[in-house]
């Protein structure tokens, strides 16, 4: 189930990469710089929609290598256009697709360790479940409620996706 | 892994309870009925706060029934009240919780049927991945959003709630 459910955020991720086109098309038809809706936030306190994508791109990446056994590449922080964006989002995509199946066989048994909790490891199924899981759906989540505040005409269906429903 | 993923879901709606003491705690402090925040949204077609609530708690119930073979309890939707939205969550905790971690085997051969969409099931992994999962954290996200946007004194950590750290 590990490599499905790393596929479902990899799906998200591009999700997320169809409500720029969304963005794009409001800031259009608004005659605003879609620009400002890349530095906007919640809160004065709360961190912009670019950090959104970048953090939640980050948390797919890792999981995508750590439950491979494979450390993860280091994509630098410097996205300032949409442009810039989309192509975040597409090589973290393109990463995480590039990690065959078989390679996370085993998963469950890996020792997750993270830079910012030195001394301490998670075990493959609480790094799932407790840190990329709520932490991907955070960051996307909030990405969709800056977009969403601001107007852009996105729905619950453009965040589910695709769902494999089959005849019954 | 079932039993695991509902159970982190379960908890999600614990750190839910414990964000409405703050907002309690901040109402209190800027005069101003905590209802108000009940029924705040992010946008004038978006959702409330207390709508948000109902709703994760319901897909965490469903899951927590479906995947062990159980019809859902019925839930009525009408909380008006921080503590009627307590006893929401907590009627939802206290079901999710009963259901016992043997029944949970097999709910990935389990076909899930939703009223909503007639003539079609869902397998147990997608019904958990594609539906429980991200609605979960759709609205419980978008609970902290409305909480955080109007100025509660809720963080990043607040969110996540305990990690199953262990020495290395």
């Amino acid at each position: 189930m590990y490599y499905q459910a790393i596929s479902r955020c990899t799906l998200m991720l591009q999700s997320l990469e169809s409500w720029l086109n969304k963005a794009e098309q409001y800031a259009d038809a608004k005659k605003f710089d879609v620009g400002v809706l890349l530095i906007s936030s919640l809160a004065p306190d709360m961190k912009p929609f670019i950090y959104q994508v970048q953090s939640a791109c980050d948390y797919v990446k890792a999981a995508a290598s750590w439950l491979s056994g494979q450390t993860p590449p280091k994509h630098e922080d410097n996205e300032q256009t949409i442009d810039e964006v989309r192509a975040r989002i597409r090589k973290t995509v393109a990463f995480a697709d590039s990690v065959p199946e078989a390679q996370m066989v085993g998963a469950a048994d890996r020792k997750i360790s993270l830079s910012w909790a030195p001394g301490k490891v998670l075990g493959g199924e609480d790094y799932l479940l407790q840190m990329t899981i709520p932490n991907v759906y955070f960051h996307i989540t909030m990405a969709y409620a800056i977009l969403r505040h601001n107007g852009v005409d996105i729905g619950k269906m453009d965040f589910l996706g695709p769902v494999n429903w089959v005849d019954a």
